[in-house]
């Protein structure tokens, strides 16, 4: 969908606990690279598609309550609130179409499967009542590319950046890679590194253990895509 | 001072505003990179110097109420309150000493003064009560030199990183390098050019042009010392 263009992660919360979110972003830059963040109330990203509507111009919606999924939606006029603040996060989408544009194989792609994630025992910065492990994505990349997918995803801290851990899963607490937390199990060929990215995954599973009363997100799969190119976010991001 | 250690501007402002001003930050990293950001009510930088205390270990302090200064003070021990919020913001003692490794000149330095700054027309991105001008540093730079002072201080996105402009003043609206608007002018010579770098000064005087009930910052050329070496901010910043 729209090729090149960023697409973003949402995160719709109250006021009241904005500051705590947007501190728990602060504090981990790599799960949770903050695109925008609308100003309370207002469901326009200035910044990454001043004239888009969060109430509507995302596919899917999901609300939960108090942690629990209650409910999926397609638009969110009649659950918009004065007091919403909404996030836009950066996604792995921008950096594997970099990996791709280098001639590095991205391997669920090619399997049409989704990626492989993993809960770590990497503990995220707690930030007010917002803490839980980093949960990561796996790349399986041949060792000869490894340096390479380092320095091509680096130019994007906006969308996760470099990786967090490459090889030695034991080290992050990972068992077995055939049995992933989310997403699907991918093959891993002879000569191939585990390559592990901080995941978009992890602030939104924060945020449901922080069990607010209210938050939406996007579904899985039904991102916001912004007026971004990919190449806006390169080095330190937005101007 | 504690060369090579990495100095913080100093923002304390309450929590009430702490949102606002944090989400300003994160609209404007170049001005203001986000170093670390205090609990509500912790004097305690958990990421830059866990063990030091913001109400006594920065030298000499200013307190401003309604905008206004009010006060100088060399510890904050009877000021401190619950709901404080400290933020530490990079400073560009970091870059300038990248750049004097990198045998690129800094006048101001050659020259025993501070660094001239100037309020642009370069409008921030506004959050809440908080807005207002870029003001931004110049060092003359060799033409020569310009390309490598680039590369050099990009490396430093959490010490405000690249240059915002390069020459053509006017274009920012600076009409006079003599007159700066803060610090000392400083000689540029034939075949320099000026380099522009967005400045600390701009969420200082932005903080200040809100009239806040109450502020406080470090008192000029008074900046924290932490614990990171200027290494440690190379790249994608804190881990």
């Amino acid at each position: 969908m729209a090729n090149g263009f960023v697409q973003a992660n949402l995160v719709v919360l109250r006021k009241e606990w904005a500051f705590d979110f947007l501190l728990f972003c602060q504090r981990n830059p790599k799960p949770c690279p903050v695109l925008d963040v609308t100003d309370p109330g207002s469901p326009h990203p200035a910044r990454v598609a001043p004239t888009a509507d969060l109430r509507t111009d995302v596919p899917k919606y999901r609300i939960y309550r108090n942690g629990e999924l209650v409910e999926e939606t397609t638009d969110l006029l009649s659950h918009w609130q004065d007091d919403f603040v909404a996030f836009l996060l950066g996604c792995s989408f921008t950096f594997e179409k970099a990996l791709l544009d280098a001639g590095i194989p991205v391997r669920h792609l090619e399997e049409g499967k989704n990626v492989p994630m993993y809960r770590t025992t990497i503990l995220c910065h707690k930030a007010g009542r917002f803490e839980g492990p980093m949960v990561v994505s796996m790349r399986p990349i041949p060792a000869r590319d490894v340096a390479r997918a380092v320095q091509v995803t680096a130019r994007f801290p906006a969308a996760h950046g470099a990786p967090v851990h490459i090889g030695a899963l034991e080290a992050i607490g990972i068992q077995d890679l055939s049995r992933p937390d989310f997403g699907d199990p991918i093959t891993i060929r002879e000569g191939e590194i585990p390559v592990f990215w901080a995941c978009g995954v992890t602030p939104q599973a924060v945020a449901m253990a922080a069990k607010l009363d209210l938050m939406i997100t996007h579904a899985p799969g039904h991102m916001f895509i912004t007026d971004l190119r990919g190449e806006d976010l390169v080095g330190e991001g937005l101007k």
